[in-house]
């Protein structure tokens, strides 16, 4: 297990993080099993997505942000930051992914986002690997 | 594996489980891998989110409903529960959380919580440990 | 690990997968574990829900639509299709279901499906056995 240090930009920011963890993957010498990667935080999560048009992130967290808008008039949590922890949730605190051949099993497409939703911050997330 | 029973009191509620997967944990002894939480149920899911601020919960179920309210008027299902399915599917069924030296591997404020859309019922959650 | 073809039918569908999922399952003689189900795609996800009334997916589906609609305004990605990579994040790329005496551990009402949110396209999605 590795705990990995993330300094994110903005209030909502997704940042692609595969090749950390394919490296620590590679590192570790395991050809098959699971990649389990954890955000430790409850107003940032982790999701697999798109990892060509940077435009979808832009479109995500603007609709995203509709859909669980920053403010509320009936919120109660005095941090104010009640969306972010709907947002983290949705996505998920953490996502497996397979491990097939020494490398991540992802779609063309497909790629490993932390997803910060009340940043900037200094963040960290967990990467757990499983062989089998 | 473990098959828990967990009593819940209202429609919406989100009740922390983290101890009990942490005592399950401990009487494994297995000091790393991964704890699996599910729920074996389609109306109530598995969160991992804040176990600090107890309004954090009050906002997040209520801001849901707005999200996916209980009543809409081109709704099918005779059992009148669409808004619960889509809440657990939006959660998830199930949590993955590392194990790290005999412990959830938990940031400050992340706790693990049984998620109720449809109660209050009896319900019933699994918990699985992968040990590495 | 294997890979399953799937060939969806409708731009927004939910696909029942238990069957070929607990056949890999049974063909693997592991009684004991987890079985992690991954779509390998950012516009179509996994999720567990009800296998009971179809009536379910189909207010699942346009409930959804309604959250997350397809046309949006200020929409930039061009190929159009950003409601179905918030879609695939909200329910996940995949989901982790507990093995249990050689069984896929569900509740009475719980299957795993296939959800398509920018078909009909054949697509992929990979099952892993991890023994214990």
């Amino acid at each position: 297990m590795i705990i990995m240090n993330i300094e994110t930009h903005k209030r909502d920011e997704m940042i692609e993080i595969t090749r950390s963890v394919q490296d620590y993957i590679t590192q570790s010498d395991v050809t098959e099993g699971l990649a389990i990667v954890q955000s430790l935080h409850t107003t940032a999560g982790i999701t697999v997505n798109e990892n060509a048009d940077p435009d979808v992130k832009t479109d995500f967290l603007r609709r995203f942000d509709e859909v669980y808008p920053w403010n509320h008039a009936q919120d109660l949590h005095s941090e104010g930051n009640t969306a972010s922890h709907l947002k983290t949730s949705s996505v998920g605190h953490s996502q497996t992914v397979i491990i097939n051949e020494g490398r991540l099993l992802l779609g063309t497409w497909q790629g490993i986002y932390f997803c910060e939703f009340d940043g900037p911050r200094n963040r960290k997330y967990a990467v757990k690997i499983i062989g089998t």
